[in-house]
């Protein structure tokens, strides 16, 4: 049956029919929806966002009459159309540095047949986490960032990434900065994980930052990476209680949990085609 | 523009063409969908829930035309629709009885604007509360309960109720238990707020239950009344953390406040439509 | 029993001997310690913080006798003590501005009996809560603020405050910043809730901030009013969710009852004596 | 440090001087309190529960003095003691059967060195998890349980286990009743995950159970084992939310989560000497 599942994720300029004239097409083609959410900042005028999941018989061979429907659509409606095919596995690279947390987390759900995508490769500046990745008969490449040379990293994993194709690259405590360069390449396909509620503790060091503010609760945070550093569109957050007797160590590990389970949702929703980026802002179809 | 809102709320057999019909009945009327969120427990043959929000210019003298074409909708595609309109606001009469919390609730987000409905009246077998009531100008019976002579209290509610035609009965710790019968006359249109989490301590003191069990969270649960003692479909629910010091005392406090919150989530859900029941249980829309 | 209730609050240099000393002198008194917590940054010269509470049979007239006590203790071990004493319940002053729910909470809360102190006067400046407080026999205090004479205003309350003795005082959404001088005056003894998770959003609109930031949680902090705007000690902090549907004006509803929550509970723990501020952060015993 | 670090749990009748007399105690041996955490269910003949961690210079060849003192204390005051050595790390045999979650989150907190005691080996009824088990150098015992032997292997097990000498058995979802001739050689060192929020859902399948309810919350309860199925003292609760959406599958991945983690919450708990167990309820120090 997932051959036959496809979804839509579309925005346009809210008027009335745009339900009407994309289910209509749907019924006409003998598509049968199963999930359909639609959400308008303000009617006529206003900006609408629209999730459909749906069904549609033998889709392998109807493909180019359904991408012929909405294309007409979309000129007549002037609607932004993604269409994504559940059979087409999104390709998925993961960046890692030292810390294994939030790396295996999102091995052992791929594992688990928990991520409808699959991760092609590991990326990291360190050779640690070598071993556990093998386990998971996934390539890790180990490409060394000289802070002098950044640039040439660069290259090297761009020229990696080619043979891979990836429709996404996951940072799962990566730690380095990608350049305005290499972010551009891919817009809203590069998810990161940061360790502290944005916009609070921006950049380096966030846990130091909390612990020295003397919070009371601690956060993570994923978003898509932009120029901007820690700016992109927020996906998810979510936050732990700690107490004053809570060390930074104690900060960290309790960190741990929630970083890796705000980026596994953040990737999953992303592999179930459930968000759309407007304005800086996520629209999250869950 | 509240005066050209409507919500529909419906359910049927899933099958390819629900949403096209609907999305397009509304489009030939000239409505424009602000909101549609659709589910289906299994495509072709599953269950289908819809809930669509629209505006319809001029709804007042085309609500004939509109309810017709649902109804022909109805009978063509074997769909059962509830249609509200957002003029119409629902009447709500709450029953409470000692403690205060959850009905001041109410009251104060409905004297803040944030209940689309009207409180028109407060029900209580005590006196203590008429005080308390009476600052927000609402009606306040006081109708005791002999333990042993239950019916007549009932009937004598009854009657008051027939003067209020009530939408919405919401038990606000009213902490009697209503007869069958009387249950029977208001399908999912009873909310009680109960002071567990259900379907942990059904019945009387539940926060005693808790207690004794050394639980570590205490809950609340929001559910419509059914003829089986706190068995109806859950509408809501949250939790809070309590340890080992939290005396008995301490457990009802921090409870209070996850009552009234639940409370009022399920009753607002309610006024605005969101909420379907099928086979004892409830699908929210939110 | 409150009668002869006492809480002892202390912070010293950490080294052997400062519980087996402070206990075997409340021992000594014949008192019986009901709860006690102590907690040290780094044994051997990091920082010690304790609270006691006992009971001690006749305390009334025994006071001297316990002052005396500590004091020797204080001098020999170089310990900061605080002391409080049930009976002496804190008189609590409230600011508000025009928005009433944190203000209620406090008052509502406190005619429950469950807060150990006492609202003795608000103070606001406007005049629109006026009614809703007087429901609670409190008086309210109607002092405009006018932005080119602010210390003015200061002045008027300071004037008032002299009246009331107050041991804390509670901004519950004052909207006002108060000058330097003001805030010197009461050390550690001024609360406010601020309406975000601090540091992020400091200043005005926070909501708003958050609204155009994207977030997915919106946040309150209770803190000690310092010179900085918004850099005091905090005290607690909670979230709730939101999604993109969540309008600005949602996001304002979610918020207010994580305010209240939120102070409230900062509030009570001053009261009971739970709160030590050191180096701009606050061990709260709970 | 950790070789002169040690823990007292303890509980008596409550009266004046426990405090006084412990900590004095330990002054005079020379030993510094680092922590001390102490809770009367009610002053004067209520239950008395302390918990201190200290640092004795030279413990390991002070035991016997200390151990004398302590059991001077508890023949005059009537107090039951424990004392925990840090240095003494426990024992630890996790059992699983086929889901790997809780397991492989004990195993890698061990690794990562934030489990304050040594899981010494894996038993398990199936042999799927052997392989995982195997990249943590920990030996894996499979133990198969046919129904109508479970004599046979409870007696396998046994002798197993004597060969590990454990201080605690954690079951991490291991699905089999263990007999109360078994438990009761275990008295609250053995831990289990049960994947409900009880005491709703008891026994089997309490997923299964929740999603017939139409819960909102789902949850997971860590508990000592006592012999009564799912009745032992309850260690750590949490729950997290589902929707209509959610199927019986999303339960099980979403409790996957809270499972894990309330599971490794109670096991460092335990492992840090943090809880005592009174009357079916634990007080845990945190």
């Amino acid at each position: 049956m997932e051959a036959d599942r496809a979804r839509i994720l579309l925005t346009c300029v809210d008027r009335p029919g745009i339900v009407a004239n994309v289910s209509g097409t749907l019924y006409r083609l003998g598509a049968n929806i199963v999930e359909l959410d639609q959400y308008t900042t303000a009617p006529w005028g206003g900006r609408l966002f629209m999730r459909v999941e749906f069904l549609l018989p033998g889709l392998e061979e109807r493909r180019g009459e359904l991408e012929e429907s909405l294309h007409e659509l979309s000129e007549s409606w002037d609607i932004e159309f993604q269409l994504h095919f559940a059979s087409q596995r999104k390709r998925v690279v993961v960046f890692a540095s030292l810390a294994d947390h939030a790396l295996l987390e999102l091995l052992h759900l791929w594992r688990n047949g928990e991520l409808p995508g699959d991760i092609v490769a590991v990326v990291s500046n360190h050779t640690r986490l070598a071993h556990a990745v093998s386990a998971y008969d996934v390539p890790y490449h180990h490409v060394p960032v000289d802070r002098e040379k950044k640039e040439e990293a660069e290259k090297t994993i761009l020229e990696l990434l080619e043979g891979y194709r990836p429709d996404l690259l996951v940072l799962a405590r990566y730690m380095q900065i990608l350049s305005p360069d290499f972010v551009r390449r891919f817009p809203n396909r590069i998810i990161n994980i940061h360790h502290s509620f944005l916009p609070a503790f921006v950049g380096k060091n966030p846990y130091e930052q909390a612990y020295a503010r003397g919070v009371k609760l601690i956060g993570a945070t994923a978003h898509y990476v932009t120029e901007g550093l820690d700016e992109g569109p927020i996906i998810e957050q979510d936050v732990a209680r700690v107490t004053h007797r809570a060390s930074l160590a104690t900060f960290k590990q309790i960190g741990r949990d929630i970083e890796r389970t705000v980026l596994a949702r953040a990737v999953k929703w992303h592999l179930e085609d459930r968000i759309l980026v407007y304005e800086n802002k996520t629209i999250v179809f869950v």
